[in-house]
């Protein structure tokens, strides 16, 4: 079968790879209709990371179950389902208590797994894929073929905005700042605005991403015109939020740049957030921080370790909580709210594209130009 | 002043009764503008509770401040406030955890307090009145008069509404079945809507009612079609629902009785809530349950006593929340979504009368004619 | 292999049962070194259920493990592991989010697994064991056999005891009240202390009983010298306690009855629990309550519906938590309390015996008399 | 009266203030029998602060009510009350939270007020004192003169201690790794157990610190001799804890350093923490960090800016509160504790003084030489 394989950096090909077979008794195969490109795809394609080539990318994945294996018990061939991107066992201390984003079984010596991801496990990205304690991470899906471009984003970015939102605790009646407006970020105010937010600020530079968030009832705020800690205090007299999302992680770039200066200020989003809440305020943490960056702008960076306010973090008595989403805590929620037609996450796709067409995909996203929002690859097309 | 004065049972009358003064230093006196009629004033209207003729009716409550007591702060001449309906102090044992419904200094020998209401302590209701503890138990609104018939909700079935939601947990991508379609079983299906709820179904069988239910995008539910918990569970192809809310209380019809029927069986709808909720649910009960009811069906209810299916709930796994409302928790974060404007609880108001018609408008709304569902006196007009 | 079989009311043998064998590749096969007689085995022994004779009893398990099927991941042949009653797939809605009391896998059409008991789905109890799910359902011990009579309380009784614990939210500095000295309601009260709680009091009418709970440092109040509630009220100078706990279920006895009277009146704790409690409290209620109990005291009784004091329950804003344990929430974390020393809950096991002498245990724990107070079975011996 | 007033860096002396006086109708004058020296007075103490020669110290107070302002409603004059530190309204948005240590009233243009502290609102220290909003302020306390070594520390640091605990949310069967022990290190340490952890580490270079966490059943680690968190490692055969308390704050010293040592290096504790802690932990930080620090080790450290490990926390999906105790959350349920004889936390204070002893008593503590370790000092004897 056909894959989308990682060749160098800003180079990916499709290429024919050996088709996946069931290895334990647990896993299924999926027959995979729709696969997404996710911005975290990206800190691989740039060659951010140790991804080597020959990798397989592809962790958000939504497909037909073809083969079981012996021990499946709750999926039958022919179910639709959507995997979460994370890998988990079930039974771990940390699946156990809901932490499936950071089992300890999937990946020997690391907390945490995940499909076609560097350092996340021996389990390949995309196409078509093994999905091992099937039962357990196969999310089912009513029949048919309605809904595709809402369900495949239950893989990552639903769940993770939403992430955002609970990391930071957002609940009905409260003030967000939501930085970053990529598809996490649009994810994260929409998930706010699901919640009950009274006001919900979007902060990026990339105007369509503005307008976007205006539609969606959210509040944009550019910081290429300059602080938007400034820009919020004024709409609100001189008032902080009460809570805040960071969407946007370790490659932040200064007030004041335009879209495509890639100068980067890695603590400056966290810096942010902690001027821009009140005291006895949270902040939810979704945005990817690395403990090791080769291409960091300094010597403390590049280990992960970034100038932060605590002085006034701690004056403030704010809270933060971080890390990737365990996405099974919430894809069944949402996933209820996409069939009860209370929540319509698709308006984050920009484009619907053949697998063969992935090559260009990647690097129009990664440039974030003609309106490549969210790609979803479609290998069956 | 006038001020509507309870006279015997199905009889009120507006009549003169003496201004109110500051008594402490922490009162306040507010002129009323806005006062509506509560469910929970039929009560005694109708002869059910132990109120004595005489009482002053009234604990929704919205008006300008007028005089304040030495010890006022945080309060000036001409602020627009709104009064919970509970009165409270802000220093005992429960006021301090958050339960100001159940003060111990407000109504000494009880825990609670509110306006106008029998055995609730010495706090004159309606029109005009006197705060006592006043920077604690007023909440400042906007200046001028925006948003009154929003405004006022705030006093009690807005914040009582949520207080359902939050009681039984709702949470985004849940379905909940909200028993009653008055006023506060109306703002418990909006608060469930607007905290993520996925399906709501409200159970009524006054017309006017369940196409409110349907306008605000729930499911209605008319029981006296038949049995609403297997009408829901049709709906669900035999699935219950996560959550319950109960905005009846001990008043309630059997199913199939239409509306005009006065048969009352107390426990129906708690036993109803058992049965419609799937294992590990909660029940969230703001519906007024009394210790002592002269007019109770039975020996056992004349005292509070009803039988309940406790096995079954047991056996599920269920949890269940009661008790009146603590508006404090609750009416900043509401007032905030009026604000905002993605909140707009007056669509339940369906009259604005004048002081002097509010025995007509009593009369009406106890009968549920007219479309009577939701009263707002405004003494100033 | 030998296993205790019930043969009619009040009788059980020690008879040979075929040995268990794999029939999953999730299975594996325990050899059990001890196994404990629970409170609820006598609801059958007694006759009070709808069980069969020829039914194994055995519900809390403790043992090495013997045999594995192809997909268990994470044991090994000789791990010494226990076992929590409930079985549970780890997989389901309910498993997913910590309900595994509830699990909708293993016992299909029910809400719920448990070894050896009736109505819980197809699991042999007892003396040796298929355990299915086995790396979700095992946990895994220390080698060797110190605390033995420590752990083998983990299948069961300390989880439901702490279990009522968490569903009143006993917290450090709270007072409680626990209903029920037996083995439950001690390891109630012991939970409480180890979560901080103040001034905890076990109710109770059995004499060794308070004198146990007086040891752990509880106080007793003794419910056949007169009404439980006032007697604590005395102590707390009038004042209630602020949450409290039913160890005790349907078959509780009146206020003022002796050790030896078997009259039943069966809403007498939950409606002691909702005198004592103070306004604003919380009921945990891990005390069984059924749908069905052919030896009910009256029509209503026999088909679970008690008659509660729910208008005193409503005006105090009480709520209440109900439910068999989810064990494998807190045997972990108990487990470790164990190891660090800093829980030792054998002290409320009263006799280690072999096997073959369980009909007398039986007969004996079921009388309450010469101190079987929790009777734990050897079969290796 | 007498005060204790600071006169300059490493100097303070007992001089006459004028007597404290109604200012406010809800003030009482207070005749404090109690005031001990806390560590965080050792800031102003050494010239790390910007307090300004003249200012009275002392804000942990315990004593009698002398005098009432015609507003206050809950006290009576000989009434025995503890003050916690913080001063609060109790009307605010953050006091009706329960976040008494953020009130927006009490200190205008900041959010939280003290007595006797820099910049914290214009409340004196110390030795007799006005308590405004003071049905709010005090905690009463038993009559008599019973337990005042226990009671004095509920102005501060054993629910300060407590509050890292609850930061951290430490719960029973768990791990804890405490940074600092210091008298707040030790309540923190003394409240995980009382909360029931399983393992609690207590890291200082003190000898005596070192004994004494030992003896309270805590197991002491001396980062004096190397790295602390290899050294828990070690101990728990390669495994983290699940939760970490920093009591250390910013003016930490770096591992391998020894006792009179004044080498600093602000962020050592907060990325052992990280270090120390399991994938989705929790950090508490009741440990004070300040966003001007004159005495900073450097450019970034004057202005509160330190290098965190951020990348290595976001991996492990940490979750980090921070902040100064809200004393009112937890004095009254500490209060009950000590009442119970379940809690006696003065097994921490080394020396009870007459105030006229107060100037050598500061110079020992700030040298935590001759077993100075926390100083009650007695304004009455």
């Amino acid at each position: 079968m056909r894959a989308v394989v990682y060749k160098k950096p800003f180079e990916v090909a499709v290429e024919e790879v050996p088709d996946p077979r069931i290895q334990h008794p647990n896993d299924v195969i999926v027959r995979v209709t729709s696969t997404a490109i996710c911005g975290s795809d990206l800190h691989m394609y740039e060659g951010r990371t140790a991804a080597k080539p020959g990798i397989v990318f592809g962790h958000e994945n939504l497909g037909i179950v073809e083969e079981l294996g012996d021990a499946v018990t709750a999926l039958r061939e022919g179910d639709r389902v959507v995997m979460p991107f994370n890998v988990a066992c079930g039974f771990c201390q940390n699946c156990e208590r809901g932490f499936t984003g950071f089992c300890l079984t999937v990946n020997p010596g690391f907390a945490g797994g995940a499909y076609g991801y560097v350092a996340m496990g021996p389990y390949t990205g995309g196409q078509a894929e093994r999905v091992p304690y099937a039962d357990f991470n196969c999310l089912k899906l009513p029949e048919g073929t309605e809904h595709e471009n809402d369900f495949i984003l239950l893989a990552d970015i639903f769940p993770t905005g939403y992430h955002g939102a609970e990391l930071a605790d957002v609940s009905p009646g409260e003030s967000v700042a939501v930085f970053g407006g990529g598809p996490v970020g649009m994810m994260a105010a929409y998930s706010c605005l699901l919640r009950g937010a009274a006001d919900v600020y979007v902060v990026d530079r990339v105007q369509e991403r503005l307008t976007l968030a205006a539609k969606i009832g959210a509040i944009p705020i550019d910081f290429s015109a300059g602080d938007p800690v400034e820009q919020i205090a004024e709409q609100r007299k001189g008032d902080g939020v009460a809570k805040a999302v960071d969407a946007v992680g370790y490659q932040a770039n200064p007030h004041g740049t335009k879209h495509g200066d890639t100068t980067e200020e890695p603590a400056t989003v966290l810096n942010d957030l902690i001027r821009v809440t009140n005291p006895t305020g949270m902040l939810g943490i979704p945005g990817l921080y690395v403990p090791s960056d080769p291409g960091g702008v300094n010597r403390a960076a590049k280990r992960g370790r970034l100038g932060i306010d605590f002085g006034k973090l701690f004056e403030k008595g704010l809270r933060l909580a971080t890390g990737q989403c365990n996405v099974k805590r919430y894809n069944r929620y949402l996933r209820d709210l996409i069939i009860a037609g209370r929540a319509e996450p698709s308006f984050v796709v920009s484009h619907n594209v053949r697998l063969s067409e992935a090559p260009q995909a990647y690097e129009k996203f990664d440039k974030r130009v003609d309106g490549y929002t969210k790609v979803v690859l479609e290998p069956a097309v």
